[in-house]
């Protein structure tokens, strides 16, 4: 009775779990042994031999990291095999301090060193992060107490280092967007895509994502809808495009908010949408709708409570709306590394803390949707892009730069594919609404 | 693009939210005029006239509830009107000692005189229970901490009076099926039902339910299936018999056991569904499938973690589950004649105190739907049909009883129609399993 609908439901080539272990590519989606994905050779050796203290030392990671079927090259030419069978990716250590990094911190030492190309991965990088991914970040502690203990310093440390953050955050959001440009959508959404059907394109996938958003939304034409932290703006073109809405828009980023103004300009969608460059909030108005897509995971875990004061504030009445964010299964600080280089202040919640946002204000969750594998098969898409584009990445930036990117992207398609990382869409209204669909039936009816 | 399938998906006619505040009658619903829904006529006036004090604290209290459009007539012929809009309903007050209990604690004191028969509501109940039902029980206390307290002090006195407890419990689930058979669908499920259309009768909304529950758990032949909780048995029998897998299936209900082993036998279903009568807690054995529908509710809020691990040792690598209760958006106490009267140490759980079964053992929470309205709609249908055989219950018990059983389900419809009460499906998976449904558009495919 179910098989049929199933079946043509199921994950597609993306992600298998349990003993097929490869992320078959998706047909558009990276060749996983094309020579783009051998990273530049390491600089030269240096550091003399390796110790025994040393080797010891690293043996008692690779235990640690479950011995991942790898094969290790040191910098004096030493080889290490962690097991019998056929290594995944040869991983290249130049030089002591990249193996010092490592035994420090494995997965900030990893990841600084690959950027920096003291560390080189030959093979398949997806499948290397993916046998060794988790285990990097939580070998460096040896159990989840201590492991959450470390975290709160690492936590405490990067709260103290304001000037580090400072340059990382500009790292992230002031680059152009002509780097974007270059393996996202053309729309420009830096948010997961809904794969409605898994051989949609990342375009289709991003429009199939706005609609579904809105649909969720049930929005009716003449509704206000507020969107908290909007990106370069297309869902809330989107929505005034497709929905007849009008929207108000906040977004701390300058670059972005110019974009977005320039393009709905362009597109006469202007009169519809006004992009405020301010904090959410900041928010001033009263709305029938309230929209976040990959906010939540940057407004910090202390402040849910305050987001739901800003949403009760100024939703109507009979408002309802939709936050969408990265997540998790059990609480955990981010990876270490992309804590520090790639997303600072950034905290994927579990559901449990999420609902801080919903239950002090009595809001009624309606629908939780958790949508982690589209987000994989969307990065991948996006790691695919990247690196077709990895030349004109280096000549706007550098090689590390371009190392940097493809690990963070490289190590994103595996959080979520293997299920480090959630991605959960939450409806809510304000409790008794009862002008609510009947059932999630519509929401995949045919246009 | 969304009006047309939304519209159809739209509630019906059975709650409408704001201003319209009639729950209109749906098909084959309860007519709210009709004189079914007419009390008894109280107990002879006794206890002298009516003193201003008396009268004082009782306008208060009906301050309090907000002045719920209400007539009310006191035992010595005192007439008191809370506004001057028409009244909804007449409520006649029989004695002095009806009147203190109200005073004394309004939800407690209403249902038990309700039941005795020295209060009467004339007119429309479910009106009556809609004007003032949350406000009955909030009105015990002024502020919400206060309002805790007292439901901590009324849990400790409750949990104290082991012996009320227990002739409750017998109550409730001692009576007889045949008193069940009267008001619940032919398959005695006694729990919300899914109207995938909102004209599906009884029957068919819980066939409806108990598919949409085998759907979003992709049952497949030949599957191990265990049931926590499994009242009389249907959904493991409709599992067993449209999707091939096999049940083991618990109850704590000695009576119920033997009516589910009665007709699966009966059904030639006895080789695939084993019904056990032990606590969810001795669940022996591996499963691809963990499922529990109206259960939760009652295991209490100190046992959700222990669940937790229940599941987890049941469950096979691959395996996924489903868990369908009552919650709420806010932790409250349950109404505290609920409490006494019919379900003892029962507590609707906020999601996020769901998560307590789900996150310490890195459940991955797929899916949730709040089934809310759904719930109400089976309730309606359930007071239906207990009005139309009302005179049998009568028969089988005494008045009060068909009085006590009239409030529970009238305030239950209110309560789920409201957002008093909401209906959760939580759908999870162990962490990081891949061979699950890639959209969740199927679920909503035509067979």
């Amino acid at each position: 009775m179910t098989s049929t609908g199933f079946s043509r439901g199921r994950v597609g080539t993306l992600c298998r779990s349990g003993n097929d272990r490869h992320l078959a590519a998706a047909p558009g989606a990276v060749s996983r042994q094309e020579p783009d994905f051998q990273s530049a050779p390491v600089s030269p050796p240096r550091g003399g031999r390796v110790s025994a203290v040393e080797k010891w030392l690293f043996e008692r990671l690779l235990r640690r990291l479950g011995n991942p079927a790898i094969r290790v090259v040191l910098w004096d030419g030493q080889q290490l095999a962690t097991t019998d069978a056929p290594p995944v990716a040869v991983v290249r250590i130049g030089d002591r301090s990249a193996l010092l990094g490592l035994l420090f911190n494995p997965a900030l030492g990893f990841g600084d060193a690959y950027s920096q190309g003291r560390i080189a991965v030959e093979g398949d990088l997806l499948e290397f992060l993916r046998a060794v991914g988790d285990g990097l970040w939580s070998a460096a502690t040896s159990n989840k107490t201590l492991r959450t203990r470390v975290a709160e310093w690492l936590s405490r440390l990067h709260g103290n280092t304001i000037g580090r953050s400072r340059r990382n955050v500009h790292h992230h959001y002031d680059i152009t967007e002509a780097f974007y440009r270059l393996w996202l959508d053309e729309q420009l959404v830096y948010t997961g895509a809904y794969f409605a059907d898994p051989e949609l394109t990342l375009e289709e996938a991003q429009r199939a994502k706005m609609d579904y958003v809105c649909r969720k939304l049930w929005l009716r034409p003449g509704e206000r809808v507020v969107e908290a932290g909007f990106g370069w703006g297309a869902l809330a073109r989107h929505m005034a495009r497709h929905y007849g809405v009008r929207v108000d828009a906040y977004n701390l980023s300058h670059e972005q908010v110019l974009y977005a103004r320039r393009r709905a300009e362009a597109e006469g969608l202007d009169s519809l949408v006004t992009f405020i460059e301010d904090d959410y909030r900041n928010i001033a108005g009263k709305f029938d709708v309230f929209v976040s897509v990959g906010m939540l995971e940057h407004v910090g875990r202390g402040h849910y409570r305050r987001l739901g004061e800003v949403i009760d504030r100024c939703l109507k009445p009979a408002g309802r709306g939709l936050v969408h964010s990265i997540g998790r299964d059990q609480s955990a600080a981010i990876d270490p590394w992309i804590q520090r280089r790639i997303f600072p202040g950034a905290y994927p919640p579990t559901l449990k803390e999420m609902m801080d946002v919903f239950q002090p204000r009595s809001f009624s969750v309606l629908d939780v949707e958790n949508l982690r594998l589209h987000y994989a098969k969307t990065l991948e898409h996006w790691l695919n892009r990247y690196e077709a584009n990895k030349q004109r990445v280096a000549d706007m930036f550098d090689e590390p730069f371009v190392r940097m990117w493809r690990l963070y992207l490289a190590g994103s398609v595996v959080a979520f594919a293997t299920g480090t990382l959630q991605l959960f869409q939450i409806v809510f209204t304000r409790p008794g609404a009862n002008d609510i669909p009947w059932s999630r039936a519509w929401l995949y009816e045919k246009p």
